[in-house]
């Protein structure tokens, strides 16, 4: 490897695929002799994305996959053990790194299953084990499951506008980085839509790829019937003609003389595309011209920095289109391009073993204080399955008899759990000591998981503006704990 | 390789990173036997991001990488050979996968170095060669300049607005995917910070590190000064302490305390870190104790979504902030998280090989229509080096005596170019006949360019509120030219 290779497309390990910080805390850890006390970390956010009433969450194929590889090799040792303090001596002693070169992951790992929809404050990840290596992994989880969680929350809303249309993800060019573009056709496709132009998605994670022609195409001939001609040729029974290369109507009428040329032969057109103008006024002039000719099956894909409430409001000025091709808006998550997602110490074993210590970083807000104690979520349902609340508690203590959910902004909302209501745990085992104890669903399961959870949510959640906030509890002996927790941590201040 | 794999971690291959569409006219340019046609595309972008007056190039070290590896794998052949035609047919035959398992890349390519300051409608890569391939290497030019581009720029605003302080890139576990982080890492330095948190960064592209410890350390710990000590013993010459995991103030007087403890025995405390709260307020509390405590080299970190307007606001109240933490603004880009750059075809060899076809694509807007022909751009220079203006021009026709520029949006706006005044052409040669040419400059290279470029640029033109815009004009007769063109492509409708 090139020790100074100008670009980092072909990273042969990822595994320093962090913060420094988390390798400086290792070290002190170490050098504390703390590196095995048991922790347990939770990763979540604070609120769902778009200001919208949920998410869907995702990226736990990707986040198992680096955990399963995390191992330091000789170059990423060699890096590290170059590294120097500001006197110019080593960051990091031999004996680190030979014990760097040993590690291995043993921790547990608990997740969420991707394609569930999820709130404000719930664990997706719990990470159990060592204190050393739970901190360690931090970064990578951050960064591979807030992006997803992300892009698939975002695809469910568009899907959620568009409704039985087709929807088409086209954001490659527009992506952050080439794994941006990668990882964001993934989650696209997992929160919904139907199908990416993204040939690499396509391949390593068996998505539909669609695609035809650009305005080039049309540049290359002489004029658009020779253009679409000779594309038809090529691809007789899936053209998609890209109409407003000069003029978007003039282009629709050079579709339809094409169009009838290949109905001649035995042939039809798949589509025509709207990439510019207005797209609410030419869809409809469009439809009525191919349906005039006698096309009333040939599609209308429309596309240009289309969004969820584009789409919706489209649909409200009477739009004919068929088809939506969604790029920059979906792939960048354009409108709020990061989830804020934390993870955070709730719990770290007494140095003596007898028992655990209970852990809170505190805010001048409750909202950002985080939750102490070993995490599950559970999930209430009614009969037909639908979501009906959530009771955040602590694993680790006894739960009482009759249980009552408190909101963890708001103490005076309480909801008591009904005897007997039928619930699910959302948290499942992934790693036991380092070792996968799960496959995990195929990228086709999860999707169907997410519709499936997306439609189960009330409408009034799923809606884009002021959604409905969907009840998620501390359960009550977690609040008091943590109540007194804070009241504990916190200095008392005269008025 | 698993044929379908749950990440995209380790992809192999690279040459599918691309639309659809692109392989499809490839088909179709191939059945054609247009493949070989010589042509000629543009990237550019329309609009400086942020509102700003310009951007900072970057990307050209990853395009140009994936260009000289661009081969299809027999695992990219088999995978194009396995898709289908909507009637079931294969979508591409066998002689065209053989055709593409022989392609090679010749093209020529020009390109304006990274770190140098770019503007609207500037071709940022010139493209010059088979059709076929010309048009098939837009998606991933595409995607790895417009992002690093994008964040480059970011970082130089922010590096505009934080002076002479020290400013630290840590966004990695905000990034869309991991080469979100990676590219946006090596972008952020060259466009201006002075270290990144992220170790892979650091690792491939010799990136100084930074990092300290997170609020779980403190929490890890029984209280404040015992945590403080401990990374203290880890770390003598180089601990930040982060102060706020309970109370910002109180924090402060922790880290005294150690700091006090470190001093008696040789070393001096580096920082202490803010990260939430009022940033103007606590930081100039705390350094009123830090020096009352007779501290005042210990610096002040700050961070908690910061950017390069908020920066200012802070300077302007007076906060004492040496160092800022850049996170999630700068490698998401968070206020404008997609550069628009575009690649369009601008020439095309007559099928008879006896000169040029120049190709446009119209839009409703002048600003959007492309620019026909080979270009070039010149940048005219005063005797301080510092940019005055710059020329587009068609390197297929001779140029006049006499050279004016015409703005391209409005052909009233129109400057004369004196006699003799100094310049330089800013595409240079990278690829000739798909062979590199030239050695690209290193990283640390490409960032004292782009720091040089940067300040050499009038205030006016950098400021962030309504930056004067940097004239780009198109040279007389190229704009003649494209006018003319843009009168014959477009209908004529009556009035």
């Amino acid at each position: 490897m090139n020790s100074a290779p100008l670009s980092g497309l072909y990273a042969p390990s990822l595994s320093l695929l962090t913060d420094l910080y988390q390798v400086t805390m290792a070290y002190g850890y170490w050098q504390q002799g703390m590196q095995d006390r048991e922790a347990v970390f939770h990763l979540y956010f604070r609120r769902p994305p778009f200001e919208g009433g949920y998410a869907v969450c995702a990226g736990l194929a990707y986040a198992a996959d680096w955990l399963e590889n995390l191992r330091f090799s000789e170059d990423d040792l060699a890096y590290l053990g170059g590294l120097k303090s500001s006197k110019g001596a080593a960051m990091f002693p031999q004996e680190f790194l030979n014990y760097l070169r040993d590690l291995k992951f043993t921790c547990d790992v608990d997740a969420i299953a991707e394609g569930t929809v999820v709130f404000a404050n719930e664990p997706l990840i719990r990470v159990q084990g060592p204190l050393l290596q739970a901190q360690l992994v931090e970064t990578a989880l951050l960064t591979l499951v807030n992006f997803q969680t992300l892009v698939a929350t975002k695809a469910a809303r568009i899907r959620e506008a568009a409704g039985a249309d087709t929807v088409l993800e086209f954001g490659l060019r527009r992506a952050q980085g080439f794994d941006g573009g990668l990882s964001a056709s993934r989650a696209a496709y997992l929160g919904g839509v139907d199908a990416t132009s993204n040939v690499l998605a396509g391949q390593r994670f068996n998505i539909p790829v669609k695609g035809t022609h650009a305005h080039s195409w049309v540049m290359a001939f002489d004029d658009e019937v020779e253009a679409f001609t000779a594309y038809a040729k090529a691809f007789p029974d899936d053209s998609v003609f890209l109409v407003d290369t000069y003029d978007t109507l003039e282009g629709v009428r050079h579709a339809i003389k094409v169009a009838r040329q290949m109905r001649a032969n035995g042939h039809e057109l798949g589509g025509i595309r709207l990439d510019s103008g207005d797209l609410a006024y030419l869809s409809r002039e469009a439809r009525a011209l191919l349906n005039e000719a006698g096309f009333e099956n040939v599609r209308i894909v429309a596309s240009n920095d289309l969004e969820e409430n584009l789409i919706t409001s489209l649909k409200l000025q009477g739009a004919k289109i068929d088809t939506w091709g969604i790029g920059t808006q979906l792939v960048t998550a354009y409108d709020q391009p990061a989830l804020g997602g934390v993870y955070k110490m709730a719990a770290l074993r007494k140095p003596n073993d007898s028992g655990w210590d209970f852990t809170i970083k505190l805010s001048e807000q409750l909202a950002k204080t985080s939750i102490p104690g070993i995490l599950q979520v559970r999930r209430y349902e009614n009969e037909k399955g639908q979501p009906r609340a959530d009771m955040l508690y602590n694993i680790a203590e006894p739960l009482p008899d009759q249980l009552t959910l408190i909101d963890p902004s708001d103490y005076t909302r309480r909801r008591p759990v009904r005897a007997g209501a039928a619930f699910r745990e959302l948290l499942q085992p992934v790693f036991r000591r380092g070792q996968r104890v799960q496959e995990l669903p195929t990228l086709e399961e999860s999707r169907t998981r997410a519709q499936r959870e997306v439609q189960s949510l009330d409408p009034s959640i799923r809606r884009f503006l002021n959604p409905h906030v969907y009840p998620v509890g501390l359960e009550e002996t977690l609040n008091t704990f943590r109540t007194n927790l804070i009241l504990e941590k916190r200095p008392l201040r005269p008025a």
